[in-house]
């Protein structure tokens, strides 16, 4: 069924409008082109609703949050949600600053998500609503392993309960889960870390994913979620060969987007369900 | 001809201001850099006349368009026209938004174009002063083919005497007129649409261009457009023979066009004038 | 001792706040996490006393300097000042308008700077309090080189006496002073003016060395400026190698800080102390 999720991306090629933050947003729209969607980046409140009725899902990255687009972000929420639109929330660093976390929460108030996608420290900043002492990357002694994986399950869970919407908590082993159901993947490589937006260009990923696939929000994000995987595994396996660094790390990761088949997903996707 | 304008470009080395995008604004400084020419990105009302003062051309995009910067765009513009500097618009997503149009008009209105560069979309939806579906890519029933190519030159020659001004139509087949003249270039490739910002980093760098050849605006216009298709031509092909993907191919771009010289880019260009 | 400065950063992991533009904060990123450190972007006045609170040194960078983040770059570095953390000012572009000048100069008026970096123009433009012709890049005839060293280093030390900081003046030779004594760093190569950013990145690399080194700022700031000369150094000697071009440049540069371990800078590193 996920081969199916990502063939309906190319072929469907949905209009991904993404409000988000500066740092990452050029290798934003570069997977999501990869992927065969089309991605439009807009966020002055003048424009946000006449550019996400065009489009066919919302992504809402909080990075370089800043006040002038918070509003922009609201009403491209409300928007999207109006026309049914599917909308992903990518509270980056959310426990970093009370600015954040109170946008987050403000957010989680007025538009309805259909996912929301963090690592670690910020779900559980989340879930929490809490202010931690980490930055945008995840705090060591939040990482995923087979030992805690049962409590960040019940995490996800527990996020995804109370606001209705899948979540998905990316790190080594991925969760995604829309409160009952989750899936686990254990695709990706840790190095992937050493690259600014890996997280942020999956949420622009899922954002293409579920404008293609709007009935099935958790196969698709899970679709997502593994292809993101398989490609940095790919590529890392490739940067490691031939000795090059976390330059070419980032190249390759969209090259093996770019050329993603539903064959290469399938078989090299380890996904386990509980 | 067009050989002794890229040789202009390395040898004179204008600086170009460019009031654009954060998306593709690290690609547009790389592709300036990569043609000889110096880039300088701002956008305060403070700071764009004093910059604009220094420079040897000024590049208007509107993608990401804020009402902070609308100001700056037309104040940069009007200092740029005192001063004789040819300015160029890059329209971008103008039929997305009621914003995008009401800012292109308003931009043609107030400022003096040397150039207009856009899609086919973008550039049609000028022209009918409408707002149209599409996002920042060209509908699929706007792509320039040897059907509908007269359709085009007329809209691009409208547009071009409407506004005094050369207008570059970018796609399959490339349209580059004053109104009178009309250039056609059938270099480029495909897949440089599945990476953000070509349509970007060609406006920057036909203020590069431009920029040194303000005597040869139609000529320096055309040089620049063929200048990227040539060079997006190279880059495709090494990236098929490889096997890589749309990550290597914005590398191999720009690659190619900090190498380009005159040899190259007359053995390569496939030009046609009408 | 060198080495040592380095291998804390891998081993202390610093998190660097940055308020930087938006054409080269990916790069910025990158390389920071290339290093071995992680950066954390943020820039409204909102959450920027919060962020900068959580991290370990901060660099601001005036590259498109807009009026509402020059108070965010105020009270972080007086938060900063008060923590005792290291900050870094980057005045990109100073001379080219009287709006960068007037915040370079508040900036050093309130906030206490621990290393200023710049280009030779720049710093120049500093100490001379005007207004010069040039944009981002430096001006021809500010060049560093064997003749007018020793006159560069007279103005290094200036700025440094005045402002009580490291100055880093860089270039073809480097130089980096507290005033007293002074480092030249001969590695680097002139193709990495030929990408944009590499000025940006060495700022945003000092910030991660001095944040994992707060007690050794100016052999912290002499390891960052070797580390950056010499990646950029092997980068090109390996682009002229396969006949790459500047695309190629900018992933390998990452690629090889990436690499970077003790010994290949010690064994790498052309400096002289004067």
């Amino acid at each position: 069924m996920l081969d199916k999720m990502l063939k309906n991306v190319y072929e469907k090629s949905p209009i991904v409008h993404c409000i988000t933050n500066y740092v990452t947003v050029n290798d934003v729209a570069n997977i999501i082109l990869a992927s065969g969607a089309s991605p439009i980046m807009a966020d002055d409140i003048g424009e946000v609703s006449d550019i996400t009725s065009i489009c066919n899902s919302l992504v809402i990255n909080i990075g370089t949050l800043n006040t002038r687009t918070i509003e922009s972000m609201i009403e491209a929420g409300k928007t999207s949600n109006k026309l049914g639109h599917p909308v992903i929330l990518d509270p980056v660093g959310v426990g970093a600053s009370k600015l954040r976390m109170e946008t987050t929460l403000r957010l989680l108030q007025e538009v309805k998500f259909f996912v929301i996608r963090g690592n670690a420290s910020e779900i559980k900043a989340i879930v929490n609503e809490n202010k931690t002492t980490s930055g945008v990357d995840v705090s060591l002694e939040d990482i995923i392993d087979e030992d805690n994986i049962d409590k960040y399950i019940d995490v996800a869970k527990s996020l995804s309960k109370a606001n209705d919407t899948v979540v998905a908590i990316t790190g080594p082993i991925d969760i995604i889960t829309n409160g009952e159901k989750a899936y686990l993947i254990r695709n990706g490589h840790e190095s992937m870390g050493k690259i600014t937006g890996t997280g942020c260009m999956l949420s622009g990923l899922i954002g293409a994913y579920i404008g293609a696939n709007p009935d099935n929000i958790l196969e698709s994000t899970t679709a997502a979620v593994a292809s993101m995987g398989l490609c940095g595994e790919l590529a890392n396996h490739k940067v490691v060969e031939k000795g090059l660094g976390t330059g070419s790390l980032r190249t390759y990761l969209i090259d093996f987007m770019s050329n993603l088949d539903e064959e290469t997903l399938m078989g090299g996707i380890k996904i386990e369900s509980r």
